[in-house]
């Protein structure tokens, strides 16, 4: 008998920004709050109206959108090819472990801060419930493929698995890992256990 | 008795060009000639200082390199990041098959030229003289994968081997796929036959 192949959706994270309360009130002014644009997949996260613009000595991105809610400490995922284009070098980390992360420069309108750290290239991972990483027999923290299909067809090895009870199921890279396997968010991959 | 690993040597390829005579002469100018800047590492192969402004309606990027020699065919090797900023949708493709590839302007410094297509992404390709492929029993045309290493480990499917007696062993890939991986040019793959 054959087993039956673990599907995931993917989805593809464009840079985007996770915002500390502080670093917020002193951007965009106390008592001003993140406002919702769009929900995002997984259970109370979403996509905001506030953007930023990431400047360092070399080049700036302006637009770059914050997701929400705000969180303990601020984060900016790039890719690489954004790094270059920034002249940083930033580490493959999962979210949340910053320690020893390069900082950047955020501008909104009224005002700039420079961050101690927390540009990270976000390390690929998967979202999991705790009944789904039991279905699938998963441990936080685990390390697992996923094969994507197609033209530019590539098995992503360590891939993070991360559980929390109300985490939807899916398969997060960004978008130099997405155009390298030709692919896009809503398209599938296979998960593959080491 | 495990079988040692067959590795091979990576090359990233920036953004490039190959250029017709009739183009090139359009372009530059009648007698003038592709001017070498550099040798690359396959025999005869060269960059040259000649580069060209690559226009759409919505962007256009400059300082696109021409590889020399002069080919047949004019050929426009992009990334995926930059087709999105282009706003053009190359199809994967093995150099020179440019049936059904969307077309481009190229502007020098005197002229422009609209090409009927040629605008491609390379399909992940290695570059192995007869002797080598006689060594790992490959063929022209064969399709196998290729492993390499580091915090973001990818396996490159649908690699297409290319023979010709004094090619040299290579894995060429384009920017966004070493992005992905987290790797440059002279880090080392690791061959895997299907």
């Amino acid at each position: 008998m054959t087993k039956q192949p673990i599907k995931i959706i993917v989805e593809v994270s464009a840079r985007h920004l996770h915002i500390s309360k502080a670093d917020f009130a002193k951007l965009f002014g106390k008592g001003k709050k993140l406002t919702l644009m769009k929900p995002l997949v997984q259970n109370g996260h979403f996509s905001s109206w506030e953007w930023l613009t990431l400047k360092t000595a070399k080049a700036q991105i302006p637009h770059v959108r914050i997701l929400g809610p705000l969180r303990e400490k601020t984060q900016i995922e790039i890719s690489l090819t954004d790094a270059y284009n920034l002249g940083i070098e930033p580490l493959v980390r999962p979210s949340g472990n910053l320690d020893g992360t390069p900082g950047i420069t955020l501008l909104s309108d009224k005002a700039k801060i420079k961050t101690r750290g927390g540009v990270i290239l976000s390390q690929r991972h998967i979202h999991t419930s705790s009944k789904d990483a039991k279905k699938y027999n998963l441990k936080d923290g685990q390390i697992v493929s996923v094969k994507t299909f197609g033209q530019r067809s590539l098995i992503f090895n360590n891939v993070i698995v991360r559980i929390k009870p109300d985490y939807i199921w899916r398969f997060h890279i960004d978008t130099d890992e997405a155009n390298a396997a030709g692919i896009k968010s809503g398209d599938e991959g296979e998960l593959i256990l080491n």
